[in-house]
């Protein structure tokens, strides 16, 4: 059987950072961005709405009353939601039997849960997060800490209530990981080699 | 200024036997019992009275009404709760002034905060904890998976109270941590080596 490692990562993290690199210290591939443009091109979504679809849970929304019929106004949604995720398990699973590989997101630790992943959480507090997020943006719009810290918690929100319910787990929660490492203060040059060792 | 390397752990997790053989790889001094000892030594307290206090936050009882008098039954416990603890952190300190050191529980993650520690938090999932409790259970008293759930919980829980109520942080909260460590399927003597380098 292949090997795994799966990172979880808070947003600001520099989760993917370490993913990266764990995959150049060890020689398996890597996959993060590529799920997104891969599952664009099976389902014919563009990439940027499965972005949108992939970050976050299906919306239910209460059946609307409509004459004497229930209409769910979000059903397309939601069923565009659950064919993106089936197409997303099914896509991971090739990947673990492609090749040894570090895969980010996507709850890739429950999704390949037989394959016996290593899993990884990365976290970090939230001064070392927003220095992260200004150092990498590249939007050209100048932010305050608050709107980062805004944003970051926006999207970790997001993720959470998008692992936990396709899940039933709890995101960050660190029974569901092998290590969990905190990146405040630490080199991600120092920690990786030793990392990939210990795996 | 020395390195130190603190560990907090769940009861059965094996988290002392991570910080023995992370002493002996790194040739650091290791304290843990060591720690009651000392403290048992200097107070003229009973090794074993003292071990009850360390592992107890004080219990605060409402003061009682005798006449015209209030009376705090335990005041008596809370001063020596209070001493133990004032007694434990200057030897902490006293050993962080020594040498390279790992130091299992005691809150040493937050009394040696001004060393700058290396903070490790181990944890495993409650089968492998009962696991781990039966292999080194010396008491000769066979007791069924259930007692070992529930001896775990309440140590466990105690560990919780005592950390929060000096500390002001939550117990096992990972923010607190540089790294957490599930050992639920981990082989010690893989980890340890690679983690010494990491630190």
């Amino acid at each position: 059987m292949n090997k795994i490692i799966t990172i979880g990562r808070e947003f600001g993290s520099g989760g993917r950072e370490i993913g990266r690199k764990l995959a150049e210290e060890l020689g398996f591939a890597y996959y993060d961005k590529e799920i997104i443009t891969e599952i664009a091109k099976r389902t014919e979504l563009s990439e940027r709405y499965v972005k949108t679809i992939v970050e976050r849970r299906p919306v239910f929304s209460y059946p609307v009353h409509v004459g004497r019929s229930f209409l769910n106004v979000n059903t397309s949604t939601v069923i565009q939601s659950s064919a993106v995720y089936a197409e997303q398990c099914k896509l991971l699973k090739e990947f673990a039997e492609k090749s040894d590989c570090v895969i980010v997101g996507r709850c890739a630790d429950y999704v390949l849960r037989e394959y016996d992943p290593f899993k990884i959480f990365v976290y970090a507090d939230e001064k070392s997060k927003v220095e992260r997020c200004k150092k990498r943006d590249e939007s050209g719009i100048e932010k305050t800490d608050k709107e980062y810290i805004k944003l970051i918690k926006s999207i970790d929100k997001n993720r959470a209530k998008y692992y936990d319910f396709y899940t039933g787990q709890t995101w960050g929660d660190k029974l569901n990981y092998d290590v969990c490492i905190n990146t405040t203060d630490a080199n991600m040059d120092d920690i990786v080699p030793h990392l990939a060792k210990m795996i």
